[in-house]
């Protein structure tokens, strides 16, 4: 079974796509096609998405499903001409709120990823500096490091690093696990300081060597032999260290990064 | 007013804050003191969630808000007992939607944010790579590119071709324009080719005078006379090319992105 889902907002769109996914992935059986249209702040827009998504529905016979979190009613309504079953994400919530904080709601745009806080841009960014900086042991002043991920060649710490930089402002540093590092079992020296500051990723053998085979093909480096060698030594190396370790192989990049901050204590929220 | 908010969360906890970010900056007068609690994925955890919520109830007199994700109604009434408002992100979507697709959800956990599907997920770190091999202007190997940003250093073009990297698996590759490409005021060579592929980045020159003084405090790079002429001579450079530009000074990451795709047509939906 296949369904259209059209994401809609009058600004990027973010929102009714995180929640949307969350939800849609409860109905495993399912297969949705998605559609994100992004702001929809005028009726001439809302009239177009409404004929668009009306037309899907003439054409293919299925009613599409709109996640929706535009604020301003007037356009939902002429969104819902389409004839599409509608999920207002935002209604819900609003009422039991308003009587919570006995405030009204402010009926603007949805302004939460749209907002601009000069002081947490410019955390992000600098976060963001400091991960590439501070890559695949570039720079290795970790002075300033909120934490260091170590691990070997291509196990995921580059997007994790710049990840919780762009989301979460953290100044993540990477280090590249060694054969040198690996063949003495012992931490490098310049970590040694930042002990507490260490994390380490790993991920299986066979992934590996896939991911790496793909990067450079036929080489020793993608070996299943190599890999096996290098996770090894290096799952050595960090129990002896006592550094906690994440297997990756079937976490994304998200819950990687939640992963660590749970460890960490860090309950930063994110930007 | 001042609120204390928890988002809870079987998973990473990243729907809940999503939505709860976008619901909650709809009441612009009251302060959100914002928690985490992610991985609450069993009753030990969820009662030490719950025990922690209603010690700052009782603490403070401020009911607490709850943001929910968890899957388990078990879960949900254990933390429910801390006294806080129960915000559940899902409950209300779950009805209409099981009508609609004649299919029950599954129970199980929230894992919109933890599935791995290798494909997507290489798609996502081969955008990645991408995007910093072809940062500011190290390689010119453009046709791989979905699209070019340009725009002079610190205009915003390198955390923003990550954002779109690991949100969008987009292979954004981006351009600083320097003195000699402003000074001729021609479009330099190498981006002819690829001209239906650039988007332009500009930013209030007080902006990015405070951004570069950061950076190289005193440096001529940093004055505002410099940045202005940096910045007109882009406009006038992107005008004459018939390139589309954004000010990003107070615009976010995510919605520069957003715009872009629209820009673009990219509707590619988020990891």
């Amino acid at each position: 079974m296949q369904r259209t889902v059209f994401f809609i907002s009058d600004s990027t769109g973010i929102t009714a796509e995180t929640i949307g996914n969350s939800i849609l992935a409860q109905f495993e059986g399912v297969q949705f096609d998605k559609h994100r249209l992004a702001f929809i702040d005028d009726a001439r827009k809302a009239e177009a998405a409404s004929v668009r998504i009306k037309t899907h529905y003439a054409q293919t016979g299925e009613r599409p499903i709109v996640v929706n979190t535009m604020a301003d009613r007037a356009l939902c309504d002429l969104v819902a001409e389409s004839g599409a079953l509608m999920l207002d994400v935002f209604a819900p919530f609003i009422g039991p709120l308003e009587d919570e904080l006995g405030a009204k709601r402010s009926g603007a745009v949805n302004r939460s990823h749209g907002m601009v806080d000069f002081e947490k841009y410019e955390a992000r960014i600098n976060a963001t500096n400091y991960a590439l900086t501070h890559d695949d042991g570039r720079d290795f002043d970790y002075s300033k490091a909120d934490l260091i991920l170590v691990g070997v060649s291509r196990s995921g710490k580059t997007p994790t690093c710049l990840y919780m930089a762009l989301h979460y402002g953290v100044s993540a540093a990477n280090y590249p696990l060694t054969d040198d590092d690996l063949d003495k079992l012992e931490l490098p020296r310049r970590l040694v300081p930042h002990k507490d500051k260490l994390f380490g990723l790993t991920i299986d053998p066979q992934r590996l060597a896939q991911i790496r085979e793909q990067r450079l093909a036929g080489s020793q480096y993608a070996t299943l032999k190599q890999c096996r060698w290098e996770l090894e030594q290096a799952d050595k190396l960090m129990r002896h260290a006592g550094i906690s370790s994440l297997n990756t192989t079937h976490v994304s990049i998200e819950e990687i990064a939640s992963k660590i901050f749970s460890r960490f204590g860090i309950e930063r929220t994110m930007f």
